[in-house]
């Protein structure tokens, strides 16, 4: 099991509309609306890497108003 | 109470416009051309966080011309 | 009360020290080491903006192996 | 006369004596504490733009905690 | 007299075709391609601040291709 | 014979289809999908830092869902 | 297994000194000195996301002359 | 022959100091103190890629006040 972070940079004028629409998303498990250089602060976990990258790619990507997402893996040092 | 600035990078040839523009929104109290990494720098006041964080979204970022906002808000540390 | 996420970036071989030593302190309710830009991500909450403020500035930059400090506040928009 | 905005990142636990010290600063108007990627925000004046850089250089850079200084001249497009 | 580097991102494909066309426009002394974070940088002089905003958002963002512009005045510290 | 890494930002939903078409373009050796700031990473090379800017605005920067590249020439010190 | 590529800041003056370095250290594959934003980028691979971020932390951020790094892991999507 | 434009940040309050030092170097042909994200803007030559990071690297980051340093071929496309 993999979590991470995920930061997004929305299309102005579309905030709201995205983190209620991310937080319905499988393996999301937070979704937060915030100011900053960021909009939306995402938490989510998935099998792997590699299926963390496709949840990213296709599934948060694909919404619209998304502008950047920045994926932040949480690691157990 | 909460006061803020907020730094604002326009689409190419449209900083002249926004600045204008934004002075006439309810809550803003300063709004002037800047060069450099930022087009235009905001001063704006509202009752809390979250009405701020409207103020930004719905009124600000629905202006024509707007690429990105960075909300800074001020603290009394 | 406000809520915020603070992504911080620490001194180079000290991100495991700062997370867990963050995880105590009062109003945090998250701190993970992640990769990326950042190095920790933590979710704290206060009383107010101000109060948030002085968590970061007095307690969180505080610690030692701290290089910078950026906090997202959470609204609801 | 020229006017600017200085975004300014401090070393970390030094925002608030920062931007006590820069307001008195002669032909500094603002200087508020912020949360974000930058600590404090300065609005300053000075004759022309060469008389700005040495406001900044010399007089606001050689204060203790200031880590990073950035300019914004203020234009009339 | 202010004088100014203008560091320029350009749209993807276009760098070529952008660096030839601000060459032309008066107040320009040198535009290169360059390789990196930007990729035309600009050297140009104007009567004042606000003249040099104006040969920005006026001449050099007005041509196509042009993504964003980060205009430096050189100063004499 | 110069070598580059070119980090590549692309448009939300097009990572996995760059690195695949990337990866089949003369002078590229290595084409990875990345998490984190950029979306893929390039090793290319090319007779000299001139058809190196010439890859990647004429090759790369042509193809469907590139947003933004940044070359980083290799150096031998 | 996973592979990451991590780009790397050095103080000033050390370039040639961390790539050499670093290019032996277990699970690292591959090390160049470039030009940019970034000073050297590495290629390394580990056992899991856990296993890569001890090896950034522990091992190449324990050598001098290393500013700060930034690892961005390679997926397949 | 390759030329490039080197951006770079100085430590707080050496600005002017830089400047004026890294004109007196072989090959740099041009050195202006900026305001903005950069302090100083210096343009050079060198006989090919890995001369330009010597002179960089050996020359220009010895100097004492130099916080960081951008290379920015230039390049025909």
């Amino acid at each position: 099991m993999v979590q991470a972070y995920i930061l997004i940079q929305t299309e102005v004028g579309r905030a709201a509309h995205v983190a209620s629409e991310i937080s319905g998303i499988e393996g999301v498990t937070q979704a937060d609306d915030v100011t900053g250089p960021y909009d939306v602060v995402v938490r989510a976990q998935a099998d792997d890497v590699d299926a963390l990258g496709r949840l990213v790619v296709a599934r948060i990507q694909r919404l619209d108003g998304i502008a950047r997402t920045l994926t932040c893996p949480i690691v157990n040092i």
